[in-house]
């Protein structure tokens, strides 16, 4: 197979809110990604596999990474298509951006195979319509931080205004007890209005957590990782949250919370060892609950999508 | 007069809430100043002059320079006492924190006569005591930008969490319409909830505001000074808003609104010749609607409350 015609990416999970930045900011970690071969084709068609028998929708305008795909070469035009093979290392309905990984690696991935014609802000556009898909909504809290990397504001999608975040290199501990929280369900138990002394505690946070993370504080970033707002709320849907974030901060985390729509739960440390401390507490939580999980030890992945096989 | 008995202080004005900062965020400007002379006395007591016969309230009790020193003398013990003359430049009511000028100056003074025994913290602690003579409430959003410089985030204040946010070497333009606004009023004219889409939209632009200024970065400073929540209520308030902010930011302004609770407004911008040119834009608005006014062509003021004569 030619170079040009065939490319192998690793597509990373992401950490959409940040705890106090619901729907705005967003994080990309290391571990876990999906892999995602994509070849180009010479014909206008985009064809969807699953390489381990992981039940996806293999109809291209129903599959996450498809739907972007199609607008690509709608955009392109000519005879010009793709083959995506999906190796599906991210749980759907984990909360740590299994939707947008497909969305995001495919997006990348064919726009390499194109010469790279698109700037990271059209490939953002292009994932949404993956997003799309999933949710029903179009949303960039996990596609911006998964194809910028690191950590990114999006401080509005019309117009799309995408802004990298600088930050220190922290460890970041993610646990995901297995069971279904379903984004739409985590979305319709949110009060549509919020008390104004609420949301003006939210936004100092926010203003705290972005200064902390640009300018390297560490207690100010550990002081503004609270949410009055939707944790209280959400939290609920998640057994051994109330535990789970208690137990890690006496661990040494600087502070966490849910994950996206949940059910994960991350936490940011400082130090590999805190973080693997914070391991240890998550995975007692959950043995003592009898839940099932998987948990990752990872950092903050400032690259996004990793080309690895062109 | 011995040096070590007497210092005489500008205390700046300040621009609380910076459009989406509401509550949170102030800015302290290099234009106008209240001039304090502050006497040490070896009595207990504090006693308030006007110097120039504007008419403050002489009861230290009930006057915003006062309440603060009061507080200071009770935690220092002893026989120490103040005597302050004020000569009130910064017209209460305008809106640039005038009440937190006189609180935040004669606290910097004192502290300065006592050997700096105090932090910045400690004294906006003392400040807000000025602040709730003034309006009833505590809060620290013009004493502290007045006591540290800059731009500051106030994360909370119980307990309080200051954070100084690094800016540019921006101009300000201040126009000030000689109409009352109470801040009592101001608030209550407030919604107690806002829509969740409105808040997410607001913290959002709070987080590209902080990141803007840290980073040096106009064009999403520009981009985040928008406020959807308390500037839409509020500039039915005062007459002229509407044109003075359109006409304004086409005259080359970053952006900028309602300076505190009104009716006051700043505007922002990156050159001199440009805010001398937004000067020209307000002046011109209120001189079409037939309203007296000031003016102040000024920049941010990085060092606060300074000693000009000690």
């Amino acid at each position: 197979m030619s170079n040009t015609k065939y490319v192998k990416v690793l597509a990373p999970g992401t950490v959409a809110n940040l705890v106090c930045g619901f729907d705005v900011l967003g994080m990309c970690i290391n571990e876990p990604n999906d892999v995602m071969e994509v070849t180009m084709l010479d014909t206008k068609e985009i064809i969807i596999k699953s390489a381990d028998g992981y039940p996806l929708p293999l109809d291209p305008a129903m599959n996450t990474a498809g739907a972007p795909l199609i607008e690509m070469i709608n955009e392109v035009g000519g005879n010009v298509g793709f083959e995506v093979i999906i190796h599906k290392k991210i749980k759907p309905g984990s909360g740590i951006g299994s939707s947008a990984a497909s969305a995001a690696g495919a997006t990348v991935a064919a726009n390499h195979l194109l010469g790279n014609r698109f700037s990271k802000e059209d490939m953002v556009r292009f994932a949404m319509f993956g997003e799309k898909v999933a949710s029903g909504v179009k949303h960039a809290d996990n596609v911006a931080p998964c194809i910028y990397g690191g950590i990114t504001l999006i401080r509005g999608i019309h117009p799309l205004d995408i802004v990298s975040i600088p930050s220190p290199d922290l460890f970041v501990t993610v646990v995901h007890p297995q069971i279904e929280v379903k984004t739409s369900d985590a979305r319709q138990i949110l009060r549509k209005e919020v008390k104004l002394k609420d949301a003006i505690k939210q936004w100092g946070n926010i203003a705290g957590l972005v200064a902390g993370f640009i300018q390297n504080d560490l207690p100010l970033i550990s002081r503004s990782l609270e949410d009055v707002i939707i944790e209280p709320v959400r939290s609920i849907l998640i057994p051994g949250f109330d535990d789970v974030k208690r137990l890690c901060k006496e661990a040494g985390a600087l502070g966490g919370g849910i994950s996206g729509s949940g059910p994960s739960i991350f936490m940011l440390s400082e130090t590999e060892a805190t973080a693997n401390a914070v391991n240890e507490v998550m995975k007692d939580v959950y043995n003592k609950i009898g839940l099932d999980y998987n948990t990752y030890v990872t950092t903050i992945n400032k690259t996004g999508v990793k080309i690895v096989d062109a």
